[in-house]
């Protein structure tokens, strides 16, 4: 009755489905009871739940394979998952389609200390990573703060970052060789363990694809030496934009900190209840300021990190003194999502990411927002590279606010967007942000993202409904940009 | 008569072309005699020759816009060309085509010495970039060695590199946004003055696409802030393997200096005779590596050089004492090229790129493969990068030798493929390197990369017959590799 009820409804007949794959899948690969299917209902943005018409969940290439086949010429769609900490949707089930999870795919096949590279699987966690290669002092660099949980398959597809990557780049600049399946389940690769590639650069096309193009099945990704030291600097503003202004001035000083981080007097005041990192709660923003390196490198860039805080009129100036005190000044940043937990019931987590200059001003702007909408926001994020995460309190109990929430914040992106900045720095589109591709977007442009997602793909089989918007969505959201034109840049001065 | 010949010929009618470009373009834009023609007929490969027939010499976007749109509706090929110094034949003109030169695009537009970035026109100079930017003790890191010519829309077309690209990165890493027009006369913009970019990574594909996607019309790019200070250490090795060993162990002790060149002992000899850098004439390869930063940072960092060099053996270690020395050390490096044209009527300068450990091994075998081909090939090469640049020297007027100096070149190409690395760090594929591709992908890949090519261009009528080989002419050089085949590691340890 079930199979029946589905395949009326998607047009897609499960029952010929489920047959195709039980002979490309070993038994206990393929689920496709109610049940069964829930904990696929969606990833980290918990507000879209889809469940999907199956779940696989394969362990070697060749089933990766066997089910991209097997889809491809059912017609049937598929969603790629890793570990399902994705924050803008990429990850939610087709309801006509194949959720395909890389959750067994865990082995870590090569470890190099001395080129200083790893090939791992898809389904192998960030962090356990890093932790195969502290023994040769070795780490991979990108830490998303999921990285406990997140997989470097879903790290590959959002193009993910983290603290450290304003000095240590994001994930498109620490993997050196993607192989990945297409959808007709040939295999392909790009890059190679030695710089720049010939033809087009299609290495940095996949990271950041969100599983649209091909099923990635191994990375190689660059391995980073562990600094021999580090120091962290507590920076208290009396003013955010003041703050704001600070960070712009840091990085224009030369300066590349390990991590600069923000945060605002509500985020300060939510942690330091519950993690006592000793912050200055009288202060209206904070700036965490990390430099790693030999202890003479760090000697010196503290020392001209502390003179450009002091020049920036920083009311309070703190450097960790040894590493208990280091780590308790990160923990509590850590602790911010948490944090906002326990201030509201709901929140919403932005990732618009704007040039440096602008992140005092669209503070500002923001704390209007909250007065138009009627919501609480509080800000931390990756202030050295632009990249705002502003989480919006709400209740999702309470009739309409989901729907001021998600106002609240398409106007915070689309405000990123005309400061010259992005809808996402690390979290992807997914459906989450697909109206706001329209905001960043000429015609000309989305249509050449289209096109090249179906040089990959040209069934559009891979992750449907996801990051391209229609021109006719576009036209309805009614924010379709000029063709061509140009993010305005008022403010610079005319050389 | 002229005219109908070419017509007969290309099957394009010259004359209509002309009548079209004439609408279009101002007088003095547009070149059609075949004197006026001689100065475009090819670029820094000038094995390879070919007049256009016509070429468009543009001032504003507008104008660019007009030829395309022409171009488009004719069926016309075009290729763009910024000051013609590469070195692979990318900017070699079609015979039935336009020959479209950026030359005249040469302003700033805008420079922010606060966020510390520059938007130019394609034709700006590399090296004016950094001129401008000096007063502000600001640079453009990558510096390519034709930086005095060569333009900043062909360093994107080529994703060009340099001796500072180790530390600093490829033209990849320093470009943060492009615009540019497709063969329709649209306008397309990708990336922004933000990290990270939504949907597919373009502007990376559009830096390295060699003028196959769309005509660079205008480039936003990353300045670095100079130095304050910076020291070069000359080490010299009794064997070259030992010295690409020495390579590979500077950058697994966590070093990335801010250049390491490795030179071979007939390189250093071409060039002491007239530059008198003060090279060690007994050493069969010498090393230069560079420091830069605070005078704290390089004294600290010297030190590990030293420290690793000699312990990878070293029979000769010396410091530059002041910045005339340093700069004198540079001299020779620079003077490599002009060198090898003094040693040799003729040369033939490679670009494969392989993972540092294999430095050693790869300058083995050419040694094996000079007395194979009874050519000399002399190293002179960015060892940091793996980038290898061997000169093949040879005299074109003496029958045979061009064509061993091919084969030659293309089995160190192959040679690096099978080390797992690309047939070209930094000069691009263009038409000299285009069987080579057939060794590197796989046809999947391969069929990708004509895919993303149509996505931009259907036609195929930007610089068509360069960089992606056609599968029969893979066949015919009979080098197709098995599809998804994997570039082997044997030497890794499993983990």
């Amino acid at each position: 009755m079930q199979l029946r009820e589905k395949a009326d409804a998607g047009g897609v007949d499960k029952a010929r489905l489920v047959e195709a794959l039980t002979r490309v899948l070993p038994a206990g690969a393929l689920m496709f009871e109610r049940e069964a299917l829930r904990p696929y209902e969606c990833d980290g943005l918990t507000a879209f739940r889809q469940l999907p018409l199956v779940v696989a969940l394969p362990t070697t290439e060749e089933e990766v394979a066997g089910v991209l086949k097997a889809c491809h010429e059912l017609g049937v769609p598929v969603v790629a998952r890793g570990a399902g900490t994705g924050l803008s949707g990429g990850a939610l089930p087709h309801p006509d389609g194949v959720l395909l999870s890389l959750a067994r795919f865990t082995r870590i096949l090569r470890l190099d200390p001395h080129a200083r590279t790893a090939v791992v699987q898809p389904g192998v966690r960030n962090l356990a990573i890093s932790e195969a290669a502290a023994p040769y002092d070795l780490y991979y660099a990108p830490d998303p703060s999921s990285q406990i949980a997140c997989t470097i398959g879903g790290n590959v597809a959002e193009n993910a970052g983290g603290v450290h990557c304003l000095k240590y780049g994001l994930t498109v600049h620490n993997v050196m060789r993607v192989r990945g399946l297409t959808i007709e389940g040939e295999a392909v690769e790009f890059g190679s363990e030695a710089p720049d590639a010939p033809g087009c650069d299609l290495l940095a096309v996949m990271i950041g694809s969100e599983g649209m193009l091909a099923v990635v099945t191994e990375v190689t990704v660059r391995l980073t030496p562990k600094p021999q030291f580090a120091q962290c600097v507590l920076a208290a503003f009396d003013d955010v934009v003041r703050a704001g202004e600070a960070v712009a001035a840091i990085i224009a000083a030369g300066i590349i900190p390990a991590g600069l981080e923000m945060m605002d007097q509500p985020a300060t005041a939510a942690v330091e209840q519950f993690v006592h990192a000793g912050y200055p709660l009288d202060a209206k923003a904070i700036l965490l300021c990390e430099s790693d390196g030999t202890p003479e490198e760090v000697a010196e860039e503290i020392g001209r990190m502390r003179a450009v805080l002091a020049a920036s009129g920083a009311t309070d100036i703190r450097v960790s003194h040894d590493e208990a005190e280091r780590l308790k000044f990160w923990a509590g940043r850590k602790a911010a999502f948490p944090a906002a937990g326990r201030l509201s019931p709901d929140y919403y987590c932005m990732d618009g990411t704007i040039p440096r200059k602008h992140v005092g001003p669209l503070l500002e702007a923001i704390q209007g927002m909250e007065q138009k909408y009627g919501l609480r926001c509080i800000n931390v994020f990756h202030a050295g590279d632009g990249n705002m995460h502003p989480l919006i309190l709400f209740d999702a109990n309470q009739a309409g606010e989901l729907e001021r929430a998600e106002a609240f914040g398409a106007e915070i992106l689309e405000l990123c967007v005309a400061l010259g900045g992005t809808v996402t720095g690390e979290h992807g589109v997914g459906i989450e942000k697909i109206n706001q591709m329209c905001s960043q977007f000429s015609r000309a442009e989305l249509e050449m993202f289209e096109r090249v997602k179906a040089a990959f793909d040209p069934a559009g089989l891979l992750n449907p409904g996801k990051v391209i918007p229609t021109l006719n969505r576009c036209a309805e959201y009614g924010r379709l940009r000029v063709s061509g034109g140009r993010i305005p840049h008022p403010e610079l001065p005319r050389f």
